[in-house]
């Protein structure tokens, strides 16, 4: 294994290697750079080889001295011009030409090594120059040495073309695909259909605004009616000569996406398209077969962030009572020792419940955009712009992290009230689980049941034990850290990570599952309504504690497999049972249609019908692109660059 | 505490509920409603209460009938015309004038509902509204009664504000802020002065385009020299009748951002700008004046990811190499039972690879975007585009869960070989782990110290013992699930979490640390490189495996306080010890500037140089909005719409 890799030892000496590898421009690095305990240079070697590296620096500089490459800084490009810079890129690709099939062969490791020298340059040119002359080509090249003429009209770029698999409705399920592909014996043809929109040919790279031709993949049907499963085809959708549709083929771009944007995804519905027969590529054995898979996963993925919006809701609010209480205080100039003791409590609350809800609220969005596959890197669905736009959340107004010391040098400031045994309590009674410090700390996990753990008292105990186990733990590691003669700053800094931290973690999520519980028990909740908020209420708490299981076993509250078990049980069937509240429980606070405006999570549900008409709308969807000729006048003369590299 | 929220009741009945709140459209979502166990609309009044469902009403109606607020789908919308239209919607916002005086004071949590609600429309014309009004005023209100006229001319929009706290290169620590405010005896003044660029107000939202005032934080120097610390300065930026900046003010706008760019975030820098001695806002008490916080938080969250790179690369292209030899296969027709059977071991690592190195990117992304605070969300140091491209991983080809459901099921079919004592092995040899199946499962973790953990050995012999554990259990809930009558699809189903996907994630990270292990132990490494790459291996090992500490504690293999606490510190002291070394790492595998062409990550490491440069390269960053009229000419009528709500 690894013969290849291992070969590429580190050859050559300084000299060669600084040929090879010149030095960095001097500034406030070099003095880190010096510190090193090894020669970059040769790692460099060791890890790629000579001549990898040559490799690098011949495609690296290529791109830097030519001015089609230049960046822009400041500017700001719109879709279409990106478009149209990437295909002139993906074209100046060609006249490169940067490896020889005899080179490929000879080192193949150098075409993953051009791949991703031209991906950190910008991904959308590598990508669509690997889906037409990779994928397209290379799916055609292995189906049958008949097609090596075709192939050649690709590498010219007389053709251009995509992969066609997913569909609207169906992406990774192959054997839900409906396109079909109807055998015609006395035409001798193929007769390619899409039955509806939701069949249609979605996300398809370079299908957008340039493909000539598509490998489609569609159910193929003998003139007998029998189905005989998923095959591909050769399908020309536009004119090589003015880039305009076939007759009978709808293509067009699916719009702006999250990322990738110089890069045409398109569209395709075939109306009783016929292709002649050669161009059948394959039986269906190298299309993966796969089963039917699990979606349990996704409710599994979004209920507990479901639970947490309506625990971290509720919380925020009366976060926001316990400030308007304090900031009455301001207003009204008290200076009593409640209103400092107060304005300590809020600051500590606070800082803390800033990285917990940003933190959460990026999660959620990026499982929510995962969930929703492909469809939810569309911009139109609005999820990366709902990610994008809490993620500054995140840094502002402090650092998640600088803020969560805040935090835990608040809770650590009781130790010296617990360790003389005062009396203390907090105006809003966040930090009076602390009055029971050595008590809790011999409290053990008791559920003897997966159903035992199915209420929120149970993570609540459990948090408790956590927050005086991890503040006695922090408070040991500080007194160890000093007692080593270390000053305060660095004795609290080597405390922070898997102590304050976590600290200031567990102290926050507690408070928020304490005040959630006590919510959901409150006699004044509907009966009709107590019972869902328990299981939301004790959802969130088991599944917030779940990520701290490590502490529980490490410190002795848990002990044996079964504490593990009924925890991540009890999370399962909480899931299941809330899984039927699923929707009721987004209507409840989900914004109007206009305002959340995203097809795929309108009211109505229609997701896919929403999505196709909202593309329809995009004025330039179905436009031939205005730089039409620079395909199909313009052609690159394969290589002729490679003479400058 | 939490007293109104209780308040809230869900009063009234169904009549009133659907007086409220209206139906849902019918669609394919109504047999899911059906199924819920509750009433939404109760549950809703119950959250909000009837009061804030109005308001709720009032803005998002106001909102939807108003065409300055229509959305326009397909719409590439350019940065320069979204801050325009924000703009046009923030002054619209004065003229609805949602919420009255009397109403906030009657019911705080309606200010914080309104926020929300318009921010679930678009955050920018939200936040921009909100530094004005709520902000900008609100500092100077709480500061003194004296400026009550000035706050006046905030209302009516005679003047536009912003909250210039942070600085290109202080953010968070307040203590590090350079400009300063010197008191001149004889005329009375203050002058405020930006010492050099690193100094420049930066981040200030409304700054970059519209406003005309500032509360601006300085070190206040008194004549005698002294600095009397932080305090804060009313100061004038841009002329109120023209949107020109005042006479020593350097202002504009930082640049496109991941998100929120409809709002115009900027910079300033002040060249000994006189402002009457009145303009003195505070004394420092309300700014809360930190202390010096960690800075080695960063270290410990970025050098896993570094170690990470360095054996997944590894991983990558030792896959690559099998790839090219099963493809080699592939070509030259060989139907070999081991061709077969290369077939499916590189299917199973590369269904499980793509996970594990994808999500691996996107926690990488995010978390060196955060450790960057605010700059690494400005769009130029590319940290945004390189999340947003590397982000379909995630979904194509698969959603990741389900490709981690190809290698589990892969890796369960071994054990028939396992029970039957049959004698197996793989092409690759990733799965002869499994050969000594039943005596790992009685190894026990056994390092005696911290630095008996600092070898990759340590979490490597953990995580064959995972691999272990997890595929006994996934094979025994598996069983069970059977036996309970289940079919095989809803079988495998609930096998999934914590059992089957927990066993594939822990197996191909297991099989990346086993030959990243080997690599770094291989007698050709020269040794002047061995040491930091077996640290970076250990490093890889214990981080990824610490992820997995509850189910080493739970099934036995790990017990006791030690043993998580020996992996923590180990992680702790790694991370120290290749401190020194990270740079030289990033220099061995960065692309030259012109690739990554972020000015954050330059190799020169003059980031605010060159963060610097980029903006005033941006042509427009100092234009004085093309909309300027909209500010100084067309006023609005604070309220003129409300009679519309």
């Amino acid at each position: 294994m690894a013969s290849t890799l291992n070969l590429k030892q580190a050859t050559g000496n300084q000299n060669s290697w600084d040929t090879l590898l010149p030095d960095f421009p001097k500034g406030p690095l070099c003095k880190y750079r010096k510190k090193a305990s090894f020669n970059w240079k040769e790692m460099a070697v060791l890890l790629d080889g000579e001549d990898i590296i040559q490799l690098k620096n011949r495609i690296f500089s290529a791109l830097e001295s030519d001015p089609l490459f230049a960046h822009h800084p400041g500017e700001d490009l719109c879709r279409e011009k990106y478009q149209e810079l990437t295909f002139l890129r993906c074209k100046r690709l060609f006249e490169y030409d940067f490896l020889t099939q005899q080179e490929i062969i000879e080192n193949p490791l150098k075409i993953l090594n051009m791949v991703i020298c031209i991906g950190m340059y910008d991904w959308s040119p590598c990508l669509q120059y690997f889906l037409h002359c990779g994928v397209f080509a290379g799916t055609i090249l292995t189906a049958s040495t008949r097609f090596a003429d075709f192939v050649k009209k690709v590498y010219s770029m007389e053709i251009f073309g995509c992969f066609a698999l997913t569909e609207l409705s169906h992406g990774t399920n192959t054997k839900g695909i409906r396109t079909t592909a109807t055998f015609d014996r006395s035409t001798q043809e193929f007769i390619i259909n899409t039955p509806d929109f939701e069949a249609a040919k979605f996300w398809v790279g370079n299908m957008g605004k340039h493909a000539t031709h598509a490998v489609v993949y569609a159910q193929l049907y003998t003139p007998d009616g029998q189905c005989q499963g998923l095959h591909s085809f050769i399908v020309q959708i536009r004119d090589t000569k003015t880039l305009l549709p076939i007759p009978g083929v709808m293509v067009g771009d699916i719009g702006k996406k999250l990322g990738q944007n110089g890069l045409d995804n398109g569209f395709a519905m075939f109306h009783n398209v016929r292709i002649p027969k050669e161009n059948i590529l394959n039986i269906a054995g190298d299309v993966t077969a796969e089963g039917k898979y699990s979606s349990s996963i996704k409710q599994w993925r979004l209920l507990p962030y479901l639970a947490a919006a309506y625990a971290l809701d509720y919380f925020s609010k009366s976060l926001f009572e316990n400030f308007v209480e304090f900031y009455a205080g301001l207003l009204t100039k008290q200076r009593s020792q409640r209103q400092t003791d107060s304005g300590r409590e809020i600051h500590a609350l606070s800082a803390a419940s800033k990285p917990l809800l940003s933190w959460t609220a990026q999660q959620a969005a990026q499982e929510c955009r995962e969930a929703c596959g492909g469809h939810g890197y569309l911009a139109m669905n609005r999820l990366g712009e709902i990610r994008n736009d809490n993620d500054p959340n995140c840094t502002y107004e402090g650092d998640n992290n600088v803020l969560l010391q805040q935090t835990s040098n608040y809770l650590m400031s009781w130790m010296n009230c617990i360790r003389d045994k005062v009396p203390f309590e907090s105006p809003f009674g966040t930090i009076n689980v602390l009055q029971d410090y050595r008590h809790i700390l011999g409290w053990k996990f008791a559920a003897a049941s997966v159903e035992d753990c199915m209420d929120s008292s149970v993570p609540l105990a459990a948090y408790k034990w956590l927050v005086c186990y991890l503040l006695q733990e922090s408070d040991q590691k500080l007194s160890k850290e000093r007692q080593s003669g270390r000053s305060d700053f660095e004795a609290k800094n080597n405390c922070q990570v898997y102590y304050c931290r976590s600290l200031a973690i567990a102290f926050i999520e507690q408070t928020v599952l304490q005040r959630y519980h006590d919510y959901t028990r409150d006699p004044s909740i509907p009966s009709t309504l107590q019972p869902v908020l328990k299981n939301l209420s004790a959802l969130y708490g088991l599944w917030s504690l779940s990520k701290h299981l490590a502490v529980l076993y490490q410190g002795g509250y848990a002990s044996g497999e079964q504490a593990g078990r009924f925890i991540q049980n009890a999370i399962l069937e909480l899931c299941y049972r809330l899984k039927d509240d699923a929707v009721a429980l987004v209507d409840v606070f989900a914004p109007p249609d206009f305002i959340l405006n995203s097809p795929i999570g309108k009211a109505n549900g229609e997701l896919y019908k929403n999505m196709w008409a909202e593309i329809l709308q995009g004025s330039k969807a179905l436009n031939r692109p205005s730089w039409w000729a620079e395909f199909c006048i313009n052609k690159p003369v394969t290589g002729r660059l490679r003479s400058r590299l």
